[in-house]
């Protein structure tokens, strides 16, 4: 065990129709005003706006929208937020949706507080020391950002999706509510999955050896994805499954498995981050090519940790071979696991190793990871 | 899964040295005068209480003091340290100790901040509104008080060891140094291995089937304890095995492992308060004596979960075989198993039952655990 500070002071409310609860929770906290953020109609169709805006309305709170974020947000989609506060300053930020619009709404606050460039948070040439309350609905359970201070946003101009991390951008509250995931369609339902899987693997691999108690929690979450993903996948509205799934992929980035591990990193992540920005891809789909690719160029240097994994997780003997029924499952759960399923040539790799040796070196990684690493790890994946 | 509430703000300062850091939590938070609770004379001769009083006056901290906190607090000390604070009014608690002096400073901590008789709390008759800030810093690895809302004490005169449950006492701040357990001797080793043990499985055995995440989170903290209970009490002063048992301890009554599984209870518990009411023995050794004799009595109305319990933890295959596993491991530790171990008489069983049927009223299982059945479940145990 290394030294470890955690602190997570995100409320988390979880259940049905627990997102009728918003309107108390932000009362309760003294907020009278709120930027709503969300994404495409879909809130409309389902009946989720109405129901958000309802318990607004009965608790007094006032409100006025960003609509429209994409996945990948967009830094210049952020700027308009941004813009819509200065010119009606609101108490708190609202984020009704998917990991995309939770970030979005995590950038507004800190853009909202701040005098100085909003990307040089991103770029890591300051320290953010303020922003303002944020509260999610999630639609989408995949991120862990309902219940971090982390934040991924995508720069279109300079093709960099970058990140922040702050506990100023834990949210105040969450609301959970399983129900509302029954509409994600299988393919985003897996993408999710592979994402939550990712976020456990990196630091499980990276980290230091024998911190047991970590692994353990890291491997009971797997467990639990690759169950509830393959029974949310024969029956999307099986609430035990994607409440399981949702609770699993919370827990799967909010610093509980990452405390006393030490020093780790998020390779899979910072490469991944470069596909998406230059191809805009979903990160899920990102991260089944790039996972397995990185797992395989890696597992030279920590071959115990990779039998552990392959043991535990796939009754496997070898590394090799825990990696290999991984890839396996990515085949059964139909995501893609190579550059050619996205219709990424391999003639891009240089590309992509390129860019994301940039945030490389903005996630301290750019010893061990300079542009020809990258292009080496990712040669599999063609 | 089931609908849930989750909000744990205490932050977690965890390493070797890190008590030197108290000093500069509480400044931060604006506090300038501290009661200081503490037990008996250890922490002088560890140096521990000169280590955190240099840390209290570099910030400019002032303080004073109530010693003497015993294993099982008293209510009548408790009052003490309520009078101190009225007489010369503090800004936080500050419990240096382990979970008896951080359950203590927790009910100083509501004492001080209401008019009302504090008993009556505990006895359920009023809800808890207010309480000063509590901070600290663990000595023993056992209770999970350390970041959790909960405050176990004994009222002498009524024979009672009743709790309290808010979230105005989860501690602010909380520093663990696995070093300051390094001289905690091996049967309060074992004792809170017990008591971490038995938190966990409280849950895991009452609660509704099928909810795997929380069962493989509480087999992962189990597995945690089991091995490095046996690392501890081999070598004392191994500081992974110090630290991951803490840390499980934590993880074991923070509300990680009830999130999401419904209703629940603390048989055991609540049996073994009457056994130290009565009988002022270690939490941990009642505990001991109490958990198989419950689970053999229980196992009945969930062999399923205890056939998984035993395949689990101990490659057995049935209920049975898996509470022999567990009691053969006690043994080992040389933790009591029988009530003759600790000096309780058989004839006393009726005593302790009535004890602990008024707390089973008092939790709210008062129809599954009348006075006559804690008699039966406790036959074994003679």
């Amino acid at each position: 065990m290394f030294d470890f500070t955690f602190h997570n002071p995100t409320k988390i409310i979880f259940g049905r129709n627990k997102e009728q609860e918003i309107g108390v929770e932000l009362n309760a906290a003294g907020i009278k005003k709120v930027l709503f953020v969300h994404g495409r109609e879909s809130i409309k169709r389902s009946g989720l706006y109405d129901r958000v805006t309802s318990s607004l309305r009965a608790e007094g709170i006032t409100f006025h929208e960003l609509a429209g974020v994409s996945p990948n947000p967009r830094l210049s989609h952020v700027a308009q937020g941004i813009a819509l506060v200065r010119e009606r300053p609101v108490d708190a930020v609202l984020a009704v949706g998917g990991g995309s619009v939770l970030d979005e709404a995590k950038a507004i606050a800190v853009g909202s507080r701040t005098d100085q460039n909003l990307w040089g948070f991103f770029l890591g040439k300051a320290e953010i020391s303020a922003a303002l309350p944020v509260y999610t609905v999630l639609t989408l359970a995949a991120t862990g950002s309902e219940m971090n201070g982390n934040c991924v946003i995508t720069n279109k101009e300079t093709c960099q999706k970058y990140s922040i991390s702050s506990p100023r951008i834990y949210p105040r509250v969450s609301i959970l509510n399983p129900e509302l995931t029954f509409s994600v369609p299988p393919d985003h339902t897996a993408y999710g999955a592979v994402d939550v899987i990712t976020h456990v693997l990196e630091g499980y691999f990276t980290k230091q050896p024998s911190t047991r108690l970590q692994d353990r929690l890291v491997e009971s979450i797997i467990k639990s994805v690759i169950t509830t993903t393959g029974s949310i996948l024969a029956v999307p509205t099986d609430y035990q499954a994607r409440a399981e799934f949702m609770w699993a992929a919370t827990l799967a980035l909010n610093g509980l498995t990452p405390a006393g591990i030490g020093e780790y990193n998020f390779p899979s992540h910072m490469i991944e981050h470069a596909l998406s920005a230059l191809y805009d891809i979903p990160h899920g789909a990102g991260l089944a090519i790039v996972l397995p690719a990185w797992m395989k160029w890696y597992s030279r240097s920590r071959p115990e940790q990779f039998d552990r994994f392959a043991r535990v997780l796939f009754n496997g003997k070898t590394g090799a071979e825990g990696i290999a029924a991984l890839e396996d499952w990515f085949v059964t759960i139909k995501v893609p696991t190579r550059l050619g399923d996205v219709d990424i040539p391999a003639e891009a790799i240089g590309k992509i190793a390129e860019n994301a040796a940039g945030l490389a070196g903005i996630w301290g990684m750019g010893d061990e990871y300079p542009a020809s690493t990258i292009a080496e790890i990712l040669e599999p994946a063609i």
